[in-house]
């Protein structure tokens, strides 16, 4: 986003509230310019920052290193109750957020971002959406920024869906009272791939994923507990058995735990 | 966990940090008897209830229809400054949770639970472990309780996950800051499996994965939207119609988005 779209777009209506000291961090001097930023759209805003306000992503968000926007849904319901949702079309249990209530929320939400969904993705977190995993992470680091959307109940009006095209992604194949905890989950593994969140950038390269292996043990002091020592080769002082060791046992957990890793694993190492 | 179980222990080391209001949730007069617990292990107590402390968790949480003990794990530190961690045998970056420090929290977070860990499971959250999924959330619902290892860094002690079989369990194929987050979405998924916690009882029925499918498209009024309209067969007013509609839709969006999913639903039915 623009500096100049940033200064045009109209503040009013947004909605931005931070349990732990309330201000609007689009006018945030603090932010750094061009700061990734992630706007959620949700029924319970003051569950933003949340956990994200705490450790390394709220450290990087008083550095001004990424933005949040909490936009509450509520202030575009219907009537004097500002209702949200109706009952499913064809009946059952639950109620379904209405697709003009979400319309409105996306036309704020949308307000100063780039029309390019690589350079801005729209998402609605549901369970039938596509699994979230490092590479959506990688991909929402690269952008400027993420609109997510929170639902709850049974789901959202799939019209909205089809007409602006929105991305749906699911945390994994279970189901959670609303999206809140999952967009902050998402918006953490993002966070910590921008630059400056991390203090050790050595870190995110050794990690999980980063080769399509899960990760060997780790093992600290004391030397001996409960009888049980560290494995020799770590103990060695040889950094070359020290990363045999671990490529060794990343590979035997991969195997034994997840085999679908271990196939791709197998499949990109004989191409290459 | 049983009532002179709970009266027996001790209080003193815990720390119950709940950001909206803090109180001893162990001494809650609110909580029910025999009530669901889940104990997380923490360098992060103000995370909780965080998101959880809102809407039907929330209500729930506060109708004492389970409860919620954050145990600050920099209690159970060495030395004059708590240190939790140290650095990886045989090196490299971050930090690794001490087998003594965790064991010390462990020690103090299984007062009063059942030894078997089918009636308390107690998990280390890492994206090396087993995916959560619903069937994940339906195991700890029936369980008594659970414990929750928050990491953090570069993760654990692998002798202290060996010495008390504590199993590993991810949230997804992503790396995050920490486990808190990944918590409170276990926790979620789990505690709206509760008897009396969602208030329609019908809406755990028929969502997402309970048949194995994903779940049909919603829709609601306006009747007409930008022109769209609701599907025929789901104002038709005729319920077979609509049932046979929703479960070809969930059949077919199963099938193009889930191939794993849709072939272990074909398995089964065929096999049925």
């Amino acid at each position: 986003m623009s500096e100049s779209g940033s200064k045009a777009r109209s503040h009013g209506r947004f909605s931005v509230q931070v349990s732990a000291q309330p201000r609007d961090l689009m006018q945030d001097p603090r932010t750094v310019r061009g700061a990734w930023r992630a706007r959620v759209i949700t029924l319970f805003p003051e569950a933003f920052p949340g956990t994200l306000g705490l450790s390394l992503t709220g450290k990087a968000l008083d550095q001004g290193l990424w933005a949040l926007e909490a936009i509450a849904l509520r202030q575009f319901g219907e009537g004097r109750h500002r209702n949200v949702d109706d009952t499913p079309a064809g009946g059952g249990a639950g109620m379904v957020l209405r697709a003009d209530v979400v319309t409105r929320a996306l036309a704020e939400a949308s307000q100063g971002t780039p029309p390019d969904r690589k350079l801005w993705p729209i998402v609605y977190l549901s369970p039938r959406g596509q699994r979230f995993d490092q590479g959506t992470a990688r991909s929402w680091a690269a952008a400027e920024g993420v609109t997510i959307i929170c639902g709850r109940f049974e789901g959202v009006d799939q019209r909205v869906l089809d007409r602006f095209a929105i991305q749906e992604v699911s945390l994994g194949d279970f189901v959670m009272t609303g999206g809140e905890i999952a967009a902050q989950a998402m918006i953490d593994a993002t966070v910590r791939l921008l630059p400056g969140v991390l203090g050790n950038a050595a870190s995110t390269e050794e990690e999980s994923f980063s080769d399509g292996l899960l990760e060997h043990p780790q093992y600290t002091r004391p030397a001996i507990w409960e009888g049980r020592e560290i494995p020799a080769e770590l103990t060695s002082g040889n950094h070359a058995e020290v990363e045999k060791w671990r490529r060794a046992e990343a590979e035997r957990i991969t195997a034994e735990r997840r085999p679908d890793l271990w196939a791709a694993y197998l499949a990109r190492n004989s191409r290459g």
